[in-house]
């Protein structure tokens, strides 16, 4: 982090307050914002069409200088935002998202981690950083995980069980699908999605006749969990637009109490004033009768 | 437009309004909704026994001309509400629909457009446009897009970074499956159905063991992203409710607090009269006191 | 219905009216229909027996006996209700279904008619009109239809589309598949389970290497379609939910508007005595001055 | 029961009360319950690693007598939470669970039994009960069972019809799949779950042409049941939170009605003391008329 502060203070120092805040303004307008959205886009289109070996044959002269000058226009951007925002820049996730993002495609791509050229698409998904509207969405899907954080780890522990119990019960027999615990999670995982699992239990009920009593529940209970991960959803959702109900209820009804109580006192009033003129009345009756 | 627009005053002028109105109010008519509905019912009818070429071969000579003459009524239906409605026929969506698949049943079906041929049967779905209950389901349905509208544009930036990834990893040892954008497209939506793609993956795991680290985020990701979809349409027709709930009960607060307010403008006049009523006692008691 | 009809007086004439009462009630009593459900459930049971070859050999003596003795049961149990009921047997969609499940059973079950004798098993359903819980949840199964019927009625009208489109456009070069209507609609549906629509869409793609352009919207409309299906039930049940709570809402408004309204002409009343107190006060004041 | 009860008035008797009560304060401490739970994690990874025949062979010597402590630690545990809780132990269903998934543990796991060795995974299920929250969601799961118990009895029913059906029609054509009751409810199992229900399907229409009558109505019959299970638990949800908004709702127009006849009564008091004014005024007024 100090090697980050570092400059920024020397270039705060030789640029000035001024220069920092006008360098904040010109991020954080629309229009900035919209070219940048632009440029990711471009991006996207030209790694897109460097997909294409007949297309690089013909202008890849021209695509890939394209993508090394949008990257550079990419990394000047997140530089500038790391110098402007200083510390603060890492406690926004976009940011460490974006940071991380452009650091992949700057790292070197050869020998056995040439799997990153292939990562550099990822640049794309700062669009999302950059445009509100799915900044807000992916907000609203991170938010939704809390809520189903519970059920997620009771999914992951009945898989593990699974995954453990099938490792020692078909591992001898079926080695391809179920020699290692890595193996059974990834048969287990086709399983789940329903993609072939008759072939698969078909074959271990050859050796395993009662193989059935394994599969059938690992099916009911893995498929009732996941569709009660978005049961979970739906029905947060649903209790918190009750509770707004409920809030806004609770509100009115307030309000109105406060209304009949202010009310109820002004009666009180009325009817002090009401007993006192009636003694009054007495009075001038004794004073009359007198 | 001015084409269309042109022979619409042309024919004003000859037809004077009167006929105008009476083509409309002809039109709106609810037996030739009805009438229009099962004439395209028959269609629907014809279309479907035309594709067998038995029946074709005994009573060809009647389901051709009976198409043409369905086909004919709904090229001058098309062609009066054009009249008609004038300008404004293009602004309803619905009017544009019909106008398409009318007029592509009269483009010729000849030669490389021969493809157009089997669209006729589109103009089945007029019965949508024709029936009320129906526009109004579909209606629904456009209507519940635009809740989903980021979500659907986020799912589709993934599948896009998942396509040009996969191009680029697999593309060279799984040319038939991720040879090119548009093979890998493909492939990955059906490994979004997941259809199949245990047998995909297993595929490419020969040549690269860790490809089920691109898989399995992949559809974990886009079948969260797809269910999020649906989510969303249940979760924005609850907001819906709830806000009708709360309007409805902020709208009831409101009368009774304005009824209360009466009621409490009603105590102020009580109470001024009844000081007025005391402060005259009171000059009573000083005039008989004195 | 008359001939059903006519023994019905015919036995309530010789019974008299006191008998049928007695039977009537005798066939709604709690045990009543406890024990019959018990003698469906003990049917179903027989019936799954039967199934086997091996307990045939060994207990058919008595297996098949029981069956016919549960259906002669059956058979007294709906004849008396039918001749109880009268006139209204056949209003109750519950009877029709017990009439017709019974009278399939006495159908004779031979030569081509022999696939009736699997229907038996269907008497097992009347459990389902047997048990009021039952009777309920598939009461509300069918309530939540109409809500459904029209975008129902979508779907069938998109897949007929797509049946004829299919037929014409590949049926000369896929026949096995999309050959007729009846193998174009088959094969559409097995597309949309989605299982095993990749192996089909590969073989038309060899010959139409655009079919992609079919199969995929295909895909998408009528997965969109049904998912809205599911979702129109649970928006209904929302609704119906939040009106239900909007109505509990106005009739507690309307109780308090009226509470209100009852004490501002309570208000309205002591305003009035209040008033003419002063004005006797001031004819007081009037001769005592005088 | 009296077997397990003698032991602890044995050891009640010899302990103490205080004792018993400082081991149940010991049980239920914070930190207690998070080693528990932090060593029920330490014995999944133990018998996760365990399925490694290379890690056995080299780390076996350490991993077997780790399982052996841990289960030694469980068993202790649970006999003393058997003997400080009493007769009320069984009584909590969270106590039964760990109880068996312990002595299953213990059973001998040679044989015929040695299935029961890879039940002791169960043992990581413990975590379940010892997480509070992990206890919370799974008794929201259970919870929620109740609201479905009804529609999924239907389903049995449905499930149970279809297959006494497929094996008495297919049964003698296609043995390997419907030949008995057990290989018919298991191929429906598989084709509810709508993987390879084409393959058999058309195995089936080899020989019954018009099978797809079986197939369609049953797919279309059990997805529909299944999935308004999973609508059922929505809607149950709905229900209940709507439920508490009316509650909420009535609770506080009672509260507001209350407050109004409060009002209502001081109006009524008011009314009385003004003609009792009226009343001496008037009374008053003859005295001075007089």
């Amino acid at each position: 982090m100090t090697k980050i502060e570092n400059p920024k203070r020397l270039i705060q120092a030789s640029w000035g307050g001024e220069t920092i805040e006008r360098a904040r303004h010109f991020l954080e307008h629309r229009t900035t914002e919209r070219i940048l959205a632009g440029l990711i886009m471009l991006n996207a289109l030209v790694l897109g069409l460097e997909t294409s070996q007949t297309l690089m044959k013909s202008y890849g002269w021209l695509l890939e200088p394209m993508d090394h000058i949008l990257l550079g226009i990419f990394v000047i951007e997140v530089a500038v935002r790391l110098i402007v925002t200083g510390r603060g820049f890492f406690r926004d996730p976009w940011n460490v998202f974006d940071f991380i993002v452009v650091a992949l495609s700057l790292m070197p791509q050869t020998g056995p981690l040439s799997v990153l050229r292939a990562l550099r698409i990822l640049r794309v998904l700062r669009l999302v950083s950059a445009v509100p509207t799915l900044r807000r969405v992916v907000g609203g899907l991170i938010e939704s995980m809390p809520g189903i954080g519970a059920i997620a780890f009771l999914l992951a522990l009945v898989y593990y069980c699974f995954a453990v119990m099938a490792t020692n019960l078909f591992g001898a027999d079926v080695p391809e699908a179920f020699g290692t615990m890595g193996r059974s999670a990834y048969s287990l995982f086709t399983v789940m999605t329903l993609e072939g699992w008759n072939d698969l239990a078909d074959k271990v009920m050859e050796k395993h006749p009662y193989a059935w009593l394994f599969f059938i529940p690992y099916i009911m209970t893995t498929t009732f969990t996941v569709l009660n991960l978005f049961i979970a959803i739906i029905v947060t959702a649903m209790q918190n637009e009750a509770d707004k109900v409920r809030e806004a209820e609770a509100k009115e009804h307030r309000e109105e109490q406060e209304a009949i109580e202010e009310l109820s006192e002004k009666d009180s009033v009325i009817l002090r004033e009401l007993r006192e003129l009636r003694a009054e009345l007495r009075a001038l009756k004794g004073s009359a009768g007198s």
